[in-house]
C-alpha cells in the first residue's frame, strides 16, 4: 500500500505555516521575535513588555505598559474552585500533570471562539500561580496569594519561597522567561495550533501544548546540565573536573546544539545577564567561570568542532540561582512558553485552516465483499 | 521568505505515517479496522471486542473476552478525588471542557512511558462514567455508581438514566460506538500522537486529542441532522417537509460526505441495526422511513448527484432515540473513539518519531546587528 505515498513520519522539512512571531536561524544564530532581536528584547525589557509584543505585534507605550500590567496582576488570583481541584489533586502526579490539569480546569464559557489576548493574559497570569500553589501545597507551606506590587517574574518567586527576590534574581530569571518565550516551531506549539485548527478554544490549545511539551524528547529543560554544575559546585574544581569529562571521552553537556550551528543567542543574552549580576551570586559567578572553561578545553580536545555554549547552560545557571528545585525546571519552561503558544493560538485563528494530514493503511485487508 | 517553500497548512494529502488499525476509503466505501470490514464488527461484535482488536490487533478468544471485560469493568469506578473534582468544576463548562479536565486529572505516576493496554483501558473505561457523574449532577439528580453486570455501552445508558435501557437501544449505541471508534487520521487523532511523540503519557495524548475534538470543524457530531428529524417528527410529515426543502433549494442534513464518495459504510451498518430493531423504537422507526423518502426525492431533484446516506443521519437517529440530549452527543462521540486514539497512541509509542515540523517567518528583521 506504502508504494506511491511519501511518508513524513516527523513533519521534518515540511513548513505548516508562516508565521509572524518569530525565525529561528541556526546557520546564522538569528532569533527574532516580531521584528526584534530576542537578545536585544531579553537585555532591555521585561517579559511583560514580550508578551506584548508577541500578542500585538508592537512593543507597548509607557501608558500601555501600565494598563497591560494591571489587567495582567489583577489575572494572577486563582478563582476558589481552583485551588480546592489543586488540593484534590493526587500527591503522585507530577507538576506538568497538574498544570495540565489546572490549565484546563480554567476552560469555562469565558473562552470562547475566536481566542482573545483577554484570554492569552488570563491564563499566562495564573500559570505561576497555580505552579506557586501547588509547589508550597506539597512542601507542607500555606500557599500565599499574588502581590500586586511585584513584575511576573518576581511575583513568581515570591510566591515560590515566601520573600522578595534580589533584584539579580529577577533580571536573571526575566531575560530567561524572555529568552524561552517563543521558538517557531516545534512539537508543543504545533499541537496548540492542531487543536486550535477545529475552531476549538485557546484553554483547549494550551491543554495540549502542556501535556506536548511534558514529553521528555521535547527538549528545553536544562537537568543535564544542573547536574554538571551542581557537581563541580566551586570554579577551584571547574577544570580538572572538566577535564577528566573530556579525557574520558564524555560529552559536556550544555555545549552544541540541534539546531544553532553557532552561537545560540539565547545563551549569548544569557551570558550578558549572567556576567552583569555574577557578583551577587555564586551559581551565576561559577557558571560565567566553567563557560571560559569549558570553551577553553574544548578548543583543545576538540579542535574544529566549534562547540558552543546553548542555551540549557546559562539556563540551568539562572534557574539554579534563582533558588529552583529541579522539578519545577520544565513548568518553568512552560510558564515562559505561555506567551509564545497562546500568540500561535491567536495567529492560527486569524488565518485558520483545519490540520487534518492522512495515514497510510499497511494493515491486511478483509476477506469477502465490503 | 515565502519564496521557495511550499507552506502545507491543513497538511492536506501529506501522509505522517502508516498504520495498522484503519483504512478508510472514500472512493470505495471501505472502513476497515485492523483487517475487519466495520461494518462487519458492528453488526456482530461489542464495542469491547473492537477495543480489543484496536488494541491487540485481532479479536478476542471467549476466554479472552471474559477476562477483558471484567478488568474494564473494574476499570469503571472513579476515584473519589475525580468525583470532588467533577464537583468543584463551574457549572457554565460544556461537557468536552470537563472532560478534557477530568481525563487530564486522572494522570498520576501509574501513567508513565511507555503506554500500554492496561492504561488504555484504564482510561476508556472510566470516560461513560464521568459524562454521566457530571450530567446527573447537573441535572440535580444523584450520580449512580456502575453496575458490573451491563456492558461498556448498557452501563452508560444506565448511569445516564437510572434505569437498564432497553436491547434496542444497546445494541443500536453499540453499532455506532463501533463505527465511530477509529477512522484513520483526522485532527484528533493525530493530536494524539503529536503529543505522544515527545514521549509524553498516553494521559497527556487523550487530553489533547478531547480538546481538539472539542472544536466545531471537527465533525463529527450529528447535530444538524437530529434538527431534521425533530422537526419531521412524524413519519406523515417526512415527505411534505424534505419536498418543500428541496423546493427551496436547501440540503437535506445527513446524505453527501466529504470523504465518502460512495454509500458510507458507516451508514449502511447503521441502517441494518436501525431496520433490525425500528419496531421497538418510534425514533429509528421514523429514521429508517425519512432515509427511503429523502433518497427517493433526491433522485427526484438531484438527478445524478449521488448524494448517499452518510454517518450522521444514523448516528442522529440512534442517539436520539436512546434518549441523548444534544450536548451529550460530542461526548458520545469522544466515548467511542477512546479506543482509536488510543490505539494510535500505542502504535505511536512502539515506532515513534518527534513530530516537530517548520514554519517560516513573514514578519520584519530587526534593523542592526543580531
Amino acid at each position: 500500500m506504502t508504494n506511491h505515498v511519501t511518508i513524513h513520519k516527523g513533519l521534518e522539512g515540511i513548513a505548516v505555516t508562516d508565521t509572524q512571531l518569530s525565525l529561528v536561524d541556526g546557520e546564522k544564530g538569528h532569533l527574532v521575535y516580531r521584528g526584534h532581536w530576542a537578545k536585544e528584547l531579553a537585555l532591555k525589557y521585561t517579559y511583560e513588555h514580550v508578551a506584548f509584543l508577541l500578542w500585538h505585534g508592537r512593543l507597548p507605550s509607557d501608558d500601555e505598559l501600565r494598563a497591560f500590567r494591571e489587567q495582567m496582576v489583577e489575572a494572577r488570583f486563582l478563582p476558589a474552585y481552583l485551588k480546592a481541584i489543586l488540593d484534590q489533586l493526587p500527591k503522585n502526579m507530577d507538576m506538568m500533570s497538574v498544570l495540565r490539569t489546572a490549565v484546563s480546569a480554567l476552560g469555562d464559557d469565558s473562552y470562547g471562539w475566536p481566542p482573545t489576548v483577554e484570554q492569552a493574559m488570563a491564563v499566562t497570569a495564573k500559570v505561576p500561580t497555580i505552579i506557586a500553589y501547588r509547589y508550597r501545597r506539597l512542601n507542607g507551606q500555606e500557599p500565599l496569594e499574588p502581590r500586586r506590587d511585584l513584575s511576573h517574574t518576581a511575583n513568581y518567586l515570591y510566591m515560590l519561597f515566601g520573600k522578595e527576590p534580589s533584584p539579580a534574581h529577577v533580571s536573571a530569571l526575566d531575560a530567561y522567561l524572555i529568552l524561552t518565550a517563543e521558538h517557531g516551531m516545534n512539537a508543543s506549539t504545533f499541537s496548540a495550533r492542531v487543536t486550535t485548527s477545529t475552531r476549538s478554544d485557546l484553554i483547549s490549545a494550551v491543554t495540549s501544548a502542556i501535556g506536548t511539551m511534558k514529553g521528555p524528547l521535547h527538549g528545553g529543560a536544562p537537568s543535564e546540565v544542573d547536574e554538571t554544575l551542581a557537581a563541580i559546585g566551586t570554579k577551584e574544581n571547574a577544570e580538572p573536573y572538566l577535564r577528566s569529562l573530556l579525557e574520558r571521552g564524555e560529552r559536556i553537556m550544555g555545549f552544541g546544539h540541534r539546531v544553532y550551528k553557532t552561537r545560540d543567542p539565547r545563551a549569548e543574552a544569557l551570558a550578558v545577564v549572567a556576567k552583569r549580576v555574577a557578583g551577587d551570586d555564586p551559581w551565576l559567578d561559577l557558571a560565567v567561570h566553567v563557560e571560559e572553561v569549558a570553551i577553553k578545553l574544548l578548543a583543545e580536545y576538540k579542535p574544529g568542532r566549534k562547540l558552543y555554549t546553548n542555551v540549557e547552560f546559562y539556563a540551568a545557571a539562572v534557574l539554579r540561582a534563582v533558588g529552583l528545585p529541579k522539578e519545577l525546571y520544565t513548568p518553568t519552561f512552560t510558564l515562559s512558553r505561555m506567551a509564545g503558544w497562546t500568540a500561535h493560538v491567536l495567529e492560527q485563528a486569524a488565518d485558520n485552516r483545519l490540520i487534518r494530514p492522512q495515514s497510510v493503511y499497511t494493515g491486511p485487508m478483509p476477506e469477502g465483499e465490503a
